[in-house]
């Protein structure tokens, strides 16, 4: 079933039969990507260029295993080695690299909404691949894709993404694709660092980790980005891991054992202590490895998959 | 029919027979890259390297997919990264590269007359992709493409190129690869951004933009580099884009309509209004298109291709 | 003959065997070079990750081709856009890479012993692409193939590394590579260039260059890092040159025709005199050209090549 949507630009307003059909297509990959030659010729068709404004291993590596294994043609482009320098617009410069035939633009950027202006502006599909705090659609589907193998699906699923939501692209795309599933999402931190407004799309609040920790299923760890401790809105690092750092004594606190998830990369002995991380709670490789799966979903159903392709690259 | 040329250093002394066998080869690439799976398997065994030792966007990413829409291997190097940094002379670094047995070296340099060095020095054929304020040969074959693509041959085509012709290598080489072709050239921009041995070329030079627009079938509307304004050779930017940009109003005088082009990136409001940058007069994105089909043109017929290898790549 | 070693960190401790099997699979992968399609299938199932946190241009470019050549997948990953600037560990780097399903990591990496590291917390086959001042095995196995062309084998062979010993990685596999296969290995330098150590392991320090040459059949001339000069241990370059710098007045002082090597980037006219490096006496491209086999050989023996692949990659 082709996608309702025309490219990835976030979870939010995504419909559930959108969602249904990545995370199905990427169950598909990830058994493709367990064979003795992972790769499928699917795409030998497609041109990826992959626009990263903003410096990443994880996903940029991700993506680019993702649209190789399905035998894309891929470039790259990195905001340091380019005419941005010169000046030229965001707009002209994608126009430019569109007018050479390319099919799919993954674009990761500073500014939030940027791959959206994009979509007014070019033929080609967006993927975001992260749009400074707005979303990041991928991360979100990955980290759902590894529910769905654990839990069966969300339905009521208790899931509470811990730390810095105001500032996380990761927070609101679970909490967007989450919710659309149905699942129960609560955020928990310090008042400085949660947006007000998330009450009203359904999400609980907790500022008190026991108490979250007690109604939840699921751990979503969000990475603290140390840098932020000079905008006042942040306690100390210390102070910080004592109250909302996730160690192995408040799990054990937990009626029953919580499954632990980071979107990482982590600073270990902050936000999570090292034990946690490495513990047998934590999927935090899985989602890793679930991350190529979903963007080949991502990148096949946007660039013109249908169900029967997938049989066609079958074995 | 092979080239008489063994490398593309610049237009400057291309034969005729040269310009034309790439134009004609450049638009079969053209109908190839219009099809459902836009490669070939024609340079398989061959390898390229990338060596860019300034920064691009464009013409680097067009000469990749050039080189992945002909099935060529392709190794990048940029110059941030490498051990030039440790104070190896190009030569060496160059024919190190080339002792890893590549085939083409696609070169980008900041000093006039690089890759006419290399050619000194090493075995591999050597496409200039810009060298300093020279030559940019593609740049120049492809805006001709375009033309040829518009007025079906050069012979007495009225082509003006407006702005810094001193600084562009952009210019030189459209210059040079339209006079072979038997087009009548003009420059237009402030006498001191104009060199005056052009008219020995002969070349015509307009100082008055009315007067250029008047006589002239196409305008080719150089980038301004803002940053050379404190040289002193360079009028403010308001005063340059009131004497020389090209606006609506401007081209409303002209008794037929004519073909506007750009090499990009484009300062638009300087030397180029949004309003015709975008407009039906604009071809600047089939100038980009075209980029990709004319460098497979050149990478096909420099590392040993013949027309009987274009019929063999046919769908 | 699968090799012993699962990983290649350095040639301290490798087997004979081991050395020997990589160098007749190098052997064999030059001559598949040298035909007109000069890649062959055999990794098409592998994925390859190289991370350098250091820069590179010939190393990183051979094992590129290398990798290419043998149809992997290859995925580049360098220091300076990576979230290693956000503060993550190298461990928690690589384990994540290594959970996206690949196969081979190629590193080069400031910190000695860092290659050593992965593989106790990974699973994927690692490449020590240089750490340090530590090893670089790739360059001692194409420096010793490059002797195996030449003299056919090692066995009482005088080879001796000139120049700054100590904080040389080249030096280091050289050493223990050669030893292993039976060769005279000496080296020759300022005292307060040499491991005083090193004579434990049978290495004979000579510290007048007329002296090595007079016992030497090969010269390895290492480059000298001109930024150490403020370090003390160094003469100025002047200096360095008129002691140790290799000339052709020097060696025409020996008996016989000594074999000139260099792992470059060479410092023209202080290690090394430009007209001994373009001479007749010199190897120093036929090291670099068997730079990509012997990579070619390790990445295929490492990712569980047997004797019959290569059979089965022939024409």
């Amino acid at each position: 079933m082709p996608l309702v949507s025309r490219h990835l630009l976030g979870l939010e307003g995504v419909p559930k039969e959108d969602i249904q059909t990545i995370l199905d297509a990427a169950i598909s990959f990830k058994e493709i990507l367990e064979r003795p030659i992972p790769k499928v010729p699917t795409l030998r068709h497609v041109t990826v260029v992959n626009l990263f404004f903003e410096s990443s291993t994880r996903t940029r590596i991700s993506f680019e295993l993702a649209q190789k294994r399905l035998s894309a043609d891929v470039v790259n482009f990195s905001a340091s080695t380019s005419s941005v320098n010169k000046g030229e617009s965001l707009i002209d410069t994608v126009k430019n690299i569109e007018a050479m035939k390319i099919d799919v633009i993954v674009m990761r950027h500073p500014q939030p909404g940027a791959p959206i202006l994009l979509t007014r502006h070019c033929n080609s599909k967006v993927i975001n691949a992260g749009d400074g705090t707005h979303e990041h659609p991928t991360q979100g589907l990955l980290d759902m894709m590894t529910l769905r193998e654990i839990f069966g699906g969300f339905e009521n699923l208790r899931v509470t993404l811990v730390g810095d939501i105001s500032h996380s692209r990761v927070a609101l795309s679970n909490i967007h694709g989450l919710l659309t599933m149905g699942a129960q999402v609560a955020v928990c931190g310090p008042p400085t660092l949660i947006p007000r407004h998330l009450d009203r799309l359904g999400v609980k609040i907790y500022h008190d980790l026991d108490e979250a920790i007690a109604n939840s299923e699921v751990l979503n760890i969000l990475r603290i980005q140390l840098e932020r401790q000079e905008t006042g809105l942040f306690p100390t690092i210390r102070e910080y891991h004592s109250v909302f750092g996730i160690t192995r004594e408040r799990l054990a606190k937990a009626s029953k054992e919580l499954v632990i998830m980071h979107p990482g990369p982590m600073n270990r002995g902050v936000e999570i202590d090292a034990d946690v991380a490495d513990g047998k709670q934590s999927v935090i490789l899985q989602q890793v490895t679930n991350g190529v799966a979903v963007r080949m979903a991502v990148l096949f159903l946007l660039a013109g998959g249908t169900d029967e392709l997938v049989e066609q690259t079958g074995p």
